[in-house]
């Protein structure tokens, strides 16, 4: 007999079925056991009555939450009063005559039959190849998945083509000191801290690429929106002809993403109580400057002298564009030009701002890019300026040197995403395994642990 | 004027158009400048005449190759003995009256204009910047972008969910020595010498996954084919019920990808000399023991007493399915169990060979995977005997206590996959920036080397 999928038992009415998956919870009802039984597909209800069979019923006594079965029963319609409107498989049940453990269980830590976990992040995490299991957290990285899946169709829209990049390099690949070594045959190395130098070189070649990648970052703080290992989906798009082909570019990918798995997936955004976003036709356009007088005049804080908007001031400028625009996202241009990274082309108009741009989604930074420096001379000058030792990029430069045509491209952190999609408390909630300072998989004992200045961030 | 694609030409002739590229040749014939241009989608014959446009000439005798450019002209059908029927845009040739130079490039170290490249493999990787522009080495990674596109279309045929595992690890996630270790906030961790643990992790929630992820070997060794950084694509499966449903799976996967992809590009195949994969109805199975008989019966070489096949016996039971099977793959199955990771389910009819297998195309193992061992206990006795410390695989077990599914998966290698279609000598073509003990990009300079053990194989 073939195995069939939960979800498609309303389709197999008064017939007999076989199912295979894992008991989510058992319910005893007097003389009749309810088993919740979870295969990749959905929920069912189960139902084991001695009546039917004595020795399944027998089998479900044994039975708890996690131990994986094989049961065959006839599927059966339930009356009007009784359908489950949450589960796909709601309108039936199947009478169990013949049940099976394929596999056994300890004891859970914590009850898992609830719709939500209710649990402390670290207890989250410390049991997460369990926790993973549970319905509201599994939706998570189906919406993950599912966001990879639109940003490469939105890439192949552009006609970028996908490429895979190393992660171990000989020099930082954004410059500064937050890097994790690597012992590399004895000799020192690094792993990237982004895909930026790599993509680039490609676009010499293909013109135009993405990139989905890790990228490490060593950075010695502990905040809800930083991990030490992240998701990085990247394109880079060489011969534009203008700043805006950049900014209607990213746009296009970053709006497209989240419309196409928000309908998609409208289903999951309502089981988490997540409101579809709001996506204008135009995605609102603000220079810092901009954006910096906007929340002068609505909070009447000076930002006059800062050179980047902080956290407080994504909120706000995104409530902004909420309100006056109907728009979730909201990009922002033209950062102060030492504020970026040595290849950030300066706006000819004015060199103190560069051609950069960062796009805010639900009031936070889930993209960021530029046009870049193209010409070889003015590369090498702005490392020189910055103090970078060319030394470490002998591969990048060569591919400046032998010509690069004008070329900009963005970065979009899947974690990130996700995060604010799902209005997520915690970047490690969107993460499968997050790795941070403090634990990989397990958190490290104190004795482990080596003096360390940690910079914890209110936000 | 909007820019159109250079194998968008043919559909505007006798019209004006503007295209960009970069210069892959330029040739003079007494007063005229032909010049070869280069875009994402493909070569244009350029011709400029100083009758034209005196200006875009003198413009022209600048050029060299890498040159990028804008120009301006007519498209003109080409008489049918000058047709080319090697590009797309063949049949037309554009006279150019505008052209202007975006970038420079410096002089070229060698010449790129041919049909092929024409240079050692230190050479190739030396300037892998610029080599990896020209269209016998562009080509190489048009093809390796399709295999993981349906690599990914296969997956989703088995209803998998993709997952983005981590790369920094607690524990060496093979067992086995030749790991990388990193400097982890002053803990010690290390790159995954694969997803293996993690993805069999993630079965226990999604019961199908699929991952493509980049793992690290730190083997000290220099053969063709093995890198120090790989891209995995795998797949694993829980509620299987047979070992024959694995070999199905996998099969599926490996011969979709390899059909869809020759398909797809056969004109990238024929121009790079290289036949369509045989593909036959059935990819013939054999136990390790019946191929390594074949084997002796062809060869006359006593295999009796060997545990694996060597790169010489992969070649030819190759032969010996090409020659019986018309089959280009070959499977693999029943592997000594001590030959095999520890989480290797022993075949219950002889624990002495494991639920394992590998599968071949045209001469090499492009694929390895298993049934896995999915009962807490039986784990920890496999770990127990191989002297495998629990206390790294924490994260691991816990998944296993909390019960597991029976399962199983495999893992493919991208760059050994794209070597083997492409019939490449040396596995460093077939990823773009290819990392060994030899060189990250640049070559380790010899007195930066440490005294170690190279061990370099004959095959």
């Amino acid at each position: 007999m073939m195995r069939i999928l939960i979800n498609d038992t309303p389709n197999h009415i008064d017939k007999e079925v076989l199912v295979q998956g894992v008991v989510a919870a058992r319910r005893d009802h007097g003389k009749l056991i309810f088993l919740d039984i979870r295969d990749r597909s959905g929920i069912l209800q189960v139902v084991v009555n001695p009546k039917l069979s004595e020795e399944a019923y027998k089998v479900a006594l044994e039975l708890r939450p996690e131990f994986a079965v094989a049961l065959k029963g006839i599927v059966k319609k339930r009356p009007e009063k009784l359908i489950n409107t949450k589960i796909a498989s709601g309108t039936v049940e199947v009478g169990a005559h013949h049940l099976e453990i394929i596999a056994h269980a300890e004891t859970l830590p914590f009850d898992m039959g609830g719709e939500t976990l209710n649990l402390e992040l670290p207890t989250l995490l410390d049991y997460r190849s369990l926790t993973l299991r549970h319905d509201s957290v599994k939706k998570i990285f189906l919406i993950q998945a599912a966001i990879a899946e639109e940003f490469r169709k939105a890439a192949k829209e552009l006609d970028c083509t996908e490429i895979f990049v190393p992660t171990i390099a000989a020099g930082a690949t954004e410059g500064g000191a937050d890097v994790f070594k690597v012992d590399y045959y004895g000799h020192e190395a690094f792993m990237i801290q982004s895909p930026q130098l790599y993509k680039q070189i490609m676009v010499g070649a293909l013109e135009r690429v993405f990139v989905i990648t890790k990228a490490y970052r060593a950075e010695p703080s502990v905040t809800t929106r930083h991990l030490s290992e992240v998701t990085m989906i990247d394109i880079e798009m060489a011969f534009i002809n203008s700043f805006e082909e950049l900014l209607d570019a990213f746009e296009f990918v970053g709006t497209a993403m989240i419309k196409n798995v928000s309908k998609n997936h409208a289903d999951i955004l309502e089981s988490l109580n997540i409101e579809q976003p709001l996506i204008a036709n135009k995605v609102p356009r603000l220079t810092l400057r901009e954006a910096q007088q906007i929340i002068t005049k609505r909070t009447g804080r000076d930002l006059s002298k800062e050179l980047d908007l902080n956290p407080e001031d994504e909120r706000e400028i995104c409530l902004w564009a909420r309100e006056e625009h109907k728009s979730d996202f909201v990009t922002i241009t033209h950062y102060p030009t030492k504020k970026r990274a040595f290849y950030t082309y300066p706006d000819p108009k004015d060199p103190e701002y560069s051609l950069s741009y960062d796009l805010l989604f639900k009031g936070t930074e889930i993209l960021s890019g530029s046009r870049r420096i193209n010409d070889y001379d003015q590369l090498l000058a702005a490392m020189k300026e910055r103090g970078i030792n060319k030394e470490n990029f002998g591969m990048y430069l060569q591919a400046f040197k032998y010509g690069m045509p004008p070329e900009g491209g963005f970065s979009f952190g899947l974690e990130r995403i996700t995060m604010k999609l799902l209005e997520l408390a915690n970047i490690r909630e969107a993460s499968l395994f997050p790795r941070d300072m403090e634990r990989v998989d397990e958190r490290f004992s104190i004795t482990e642990k080596k003096d360390q200045q940690v910079h914890k961030e209110k936000s």
